[in-house]
């Protein structure tokens, strides 16, 4: 069985997209593409994490048309990657008629997206998240990025996807923390847009733990409806709109960062979202219940609601300092007025916070 | 003085932008910019050459802000200079709020286009051609990149500037040599569009071989008016609209090859056009005199007409075989029914043309 659901691309060259759903659905999808897209020549691009999974096999191309990530993560992810990338399509023959195939988690999608949005001045990608991270996300709204030498996502564009395949059966085979940390995105959204989707998500718990891929297609759909809502209003981050997908960020990359990134990103999110939940409740922003409620179901999803003893809250602030996305050197928070309610007085989504609120709010999280 | 022109750039963020043309309004436009963009941090981006002749330091930026291309040319224009550019950015502090400032020839423009694009997931470029070439061409049209290791232009987006600023005065301190070669993009445009626009060229050699600053104002703003009339109708090359502007450039780009690039690209347009007409004269599809008229015209600008002993027309035709604008492995040509008319049956700007013929074409030009 496979869900379709049409995304909006305001401002690129097909304003439109489909995004497809399934569990098992790739061998399907693999044989669907060369129909589709009978003029394209597809060159796949994933990571050796999948191919040991055999899901790169599962698409069913040449391996001579196969760029494969290796090491996988984040250390690959800077330009020399993509500069490998060009020149091996290059010197394989292809050109302006390439479709990229980006097959697998954050990482891969990012890499492979940039590299489809400069070569040949763009070639249409298709997006294959495989990951929590990556279904509930990062695949989702166009974003493409590597690091530079000194800063994550330096360097990137918008460019969005032909499409997005969704199969809800290659998070089999993720090792438990990922697909654990990975949830923490599922429940931003929840947070950020819908109650409903809160109270389902408390409710199947077990569903969710398990991977059962009822549970699992309804994540999926969720989410994409969440975020390509959000990133249809606001598609080049221009309005301001878009940045309440930082909910539970802005401590979160602190918690990333000071840990040297042993925290992953999704943990670290859950954490973030907490301390901007205490925050808020601090501020007489946020119901104070929220907090607690927010905190029972990462802990029954299997993620942390405490910082590690060695991380204290001022070094947090002292990171969140030198983020980037501070205004006039003060660090912004999104908040909630209620589950799915942004606090937006006068429009705006985020919200510089004193310092020493900031302390007290990580804090909590010890 | 200074005219002003609006741009269409369809499908970018903001659809259209200005040209401001002028001469000796360098001082005034760099006095200018911090108040037009004075939320944004300039950071220019020139090369040696720039540097040498003065027109840098005319731009009153600080010298930490800026990023000289070194050697200047061809040879700089790969992946690597990107990526020093932009770890350049980073490292001194530069975010999402930075204009980058354009000012050079085709290599500055192309590269600098192309970090821009790509720096933050695009940061706003302001084109500042100093050359013949990047004054009639390259500067406008959106097109960016660089080179990958086997191909030309491999790698790059498109990316329309905020604004293009012409200086004509900058073309003063251009070698004789590159002068002229870049006259040879006016006079394609001339040919493919504009018959009175052919005249006044022939009846302004003079002038135009002398720099007058009327005369080079009258240069630029016909260009951009033709090249932007038709960049507008086909902004992503998809429509095959945009390519009228190879022509002369089937042959042109061999000539380039096949020479090891002694000939300078200029050059080998003036050449290649004159290879077009000729073979449309043999196919009954362009008027006779128009090669001997283009011709003289070549001579009168200082021009080659004819091909160095070195090249034969097969070196060239098996330079042509391997292009990748090809199309199931025949060489394609741009045709003229008549100066300004573009020959297209049933909408089609590319004519594939039997190998024998463009040897005979080819051969015209000895």
């Amino acid at each position: 069985m496979m869900q379709t659901m049409e995304l909006s691309a305001p401002g690129s060259i097909v304003p439109t997209y489909p995004l497809f759903i399934g569990s098992g659905i790739l061998p399907q999808i693999s044989e669907a593409i060369p129909k589709a897209f009978a003029s394209y020549h597809p060159f796949l691009i994933t990571d050796a994490n999948l191919l040991k999974h055999g899901h790169a096999a599962r698409m069913n191309v040449d391996p001579a048309s196969m760029f494969i990530i290796d090491p996988p993560g984040e250390s690959s992810k800077h330009i020399e990657t993509v500069a490998k990338i060009l020149n091996a399509l290059d010197e394989k023959g292809f050109g302006r008629d390439t479709i990229i195939l980006a097959l697998g988690g954050g990482t891969v999608g990012d890499i492979a997206g940039f590299a489809a949005s400069v070569f040949k001045r763009g070639v249409p990608v298709l997006q294959i998240p495989t990951t929590t991270v990556a279904q509930a996300d990062s695949a989702i709204g166009g974003k493409t990025g590597v690091n530079s030498d000194g800063s994550k996502n330096a360097i990137g564009t918008f460019w969005n996807p032909c499409a997005i395949l969704v199969d809800v059966d290659t998070l089999k085979t993720l090792d438990e923390r990922h697909y654990v940390a990975g949830l923490a995105e599922s429940l931003k959204h929840a947070l950020i847009a819908d109650a409903s989707y809160l109270d389902w998500i408390q409710e199947n718990v077990e569903a969710i733990k398990c991977r059962e891929p009822k549970a699992l297609l309804a994540l999926a759909q969720r989410n994409a409806f969440i975020k390509g809502t959000i990133v249809e209003r606001d598609p080049y981050e221009r309005s301001g709109l878009r940045f309440v997908l930082n909910f539970g960020h802005t401590i979160g990359h602190a918690i990333e960062t000071a840990s040297d990134f042993r925290i992953l990103h999704g943990e670290a999110v859950a954490l973030g979202m907490l301390g901007a939940l205490s925050l808020g409740a601090m501020m007489k922003v946020t119901p104070e219940p929220l907090t607690e409620r927010t905190a029972r179901l990462l802990r029954a999803l299997g993620l942390p609601d405490a910082l590690p003893e060695a991380l204290s809250a001022d070094d947090l602030v002292g990171v969140m300092a030198k983020d980037k996305k501070n205004v006039e050197g003060r660090i912004r928070f999104v908040l909630l007025s209620d589950i799915g309610d942004i606090y937006a007085p006068e429009n705006a989504f985020a919200h510089p916070v004193e310092r020493s609120m900031i302390v007290d709010a990580c804090s909590t999280l010890k």
